[in-house]
């Protein structure tokens, strides 16, 4: 409101950015969660890799709705851990109450952005509460990861769904099936570096 | 279109005998369901009855919107099974196919009638399969349940949602704590043996 | 953990009182809320009262899965106003960001509480923004309603799926249809007097 | 089963093409969509063109959780028509009942694969029943389109949350912020024209 103040204009690298920045703060690696699609999948994928799971954890968090989700989730969380949130909000959020349901509701707008064959797979994990989710549940610690246990297990769920898609694409690419028709225009996009010339030449 | 045809009005009574008719038809006894909401349950509430359990899934199976996924779901199942779908449809419902995610979001409409809170049990019964949902998923048969088995899941991950609330109210009740409005209005309806006494009064 | 400090214990009753005051303080009126559900659903009840839209808002506002919603979307609004989110949220959150869709995830939450026939309801007041929704949404006062004006169309979305089942219910027990069992079982709770004595006698 | 019987593999090209195919059959033309889009999107980017629209509709149309919400749709309906189902069911699609609500929840989940900042648009459209809507709600003519009539304001919907993403994204091109990683990634995928140039390299 001020006289310099800019207009507003939503800047997405930086909110990419801080996704990355508060996961980081919040003791969150990708290769823990690349360790939960780890499990979730290598059943189905036996030459599933680690690498490949990194890259795909990295892809879900890429999106818009995964960052907004991730980011007010994540604040939540710090309000509630620094004492800051209205009387009965601040208790359930900061005892994690199990009839307190946004966080699974924010976490499930993570799993949809794949779509509905990752529901089972979230339940799953969120039950199951192995590797950093068991940390993040630890409620000796003063910590608060009410929202943030739940987004872990979301975002999981969600690069599984990823590399299910994925796999059928490359399944049907090795048949010398074509590929679907957004990837074809993702492919033709102007160049990343700017240079505007045509992709892949 | 007939002459002696009757207008169309909603019979909410027959939409619950026929889901009710449908879930027998196709194996599925509510007791079987309510044993899914005892392995769900018992270690939150240890005093948990078979009993209870049976009524929560009959609570949940009374409800409209769950009446509608159920039969909407058992009748996909029951056209694949008799081969009379489209094409693409037909295989991929008759092999339950991975990618086909239908099923897992009218599963979804009935998890959600208890909030958000059951999407996490919904997940865990789906993933594990146990009992009749072992028995469901079993391609040996010819059966076709890819609709079903994830209904049934749904069904009693619901039921340990409203288990949940419930349980949450008798605490608070035996604290002296008041009642929900809603319980209060419900309570306050007229008869329903139909004397019509106290009518909302 | 102080050595005064109570074991915490979920207090629903302070839950419900918090949602209203928090409403109140926003400028909310429930009448404001009956107005847009009004302006939904008269054509299809030419008789429908305004009494009886502030008595279906208030049932929609006792369920917790709601006000859960509504105390989790007015603290982000607060929080915004004062300037105390994290740089790229508070930005978003404070303009109002058309690609930050979290206050719609949480707006879904209430609408689902009655089922999927909410949803056009609540597309459709959110675009139109009638009444109390215009007010809300003056970007002129330098108070932020980015959730609370998505939560009141859902809240009157809700109210009006409500309205919708309930008017089904009196079509067939006027015909002499049966109740459904969940409302069986509501009215024969123990009163909330605590007198413990069979209702409705 | 029979011995001549291939081993079942999903065809995402069959299910998209038979996805083209029924939309076409039961009369819906990409162009009719794209004029719904074309009404909800022209006041906030007045430069659109129906190409664009026709083409972001096309894109929403090549998702498979798309493809497979139209289809069951659609098959459902065409069951309806001809009278194939189950008793009640049969009655609440034929009459488009309003409580029957699995066609909104079809909708949703094809709304959802933009994200929920599309909820409003498709409850918007299928309220107000512009162009191709109120044709598909005619009950004068004995088809009955009780699923495609959601389905087609919820493609309108995703479609028009496609466009808003993208034109942020050119928009922040033209300032010179780099692209997100998905597109990215997609952009250094094997060539289309099945060259096998540049794979992932």
């Amino acid at each position: 409101m001020g006289e310099a103040k800019m207009p507003y204009s939503l800047n997405s690298k930086a909110v990419a950015q801080a996704t990355k920045a508060w996961l980081h703060t919040r003791g969150v690696r990708v290769e823990e969660i690349a360790e939960l699609v780890m499990l979730l999948q290598r059943k189905y994928y036996p030459s599933l890799t680690m690498e490949e799971c990194v890259h795909n954890v990295e892809m879900v968090l890429s999106k818009r709705e995964v960052q907004n989700a991730v980011l007010t989730g994540i604040q939540l969380d710090v309000m509630a851990e620094e004492g800051k949130l209205f009387p009965p909000l601040q208790d359930m959020i900061e005892n994690d109450e199990g009839l307190y349901g946004v966080d699974e509701i924010l976490a499930f707008s993570i799993v949809n952005v794949y779509g509905s064959i990752g529901f089972t797979n979230y339940g799953y994990v969120d039950k199951l509460k192995p590797g950093v989710l068991e940390r993040l549940n630890d409620k000796s610690t003063g910590e608060v990861h009410t929202f943030l246990d739940d987004i872990v297990g979301a975002v999981a769920a969600a690069a599984s769904s990823r590399i299910a898609h994925r796999k059928q694409a490359e399944r049907e690419q090795d048949l010398g099936l074509p590929h679907q028709p957004e990837e074809l225009e993702a492919a033709s996009a102007p160049k990343a570096d700017g240079t505007g010339k045509e992709p892949l030449e």
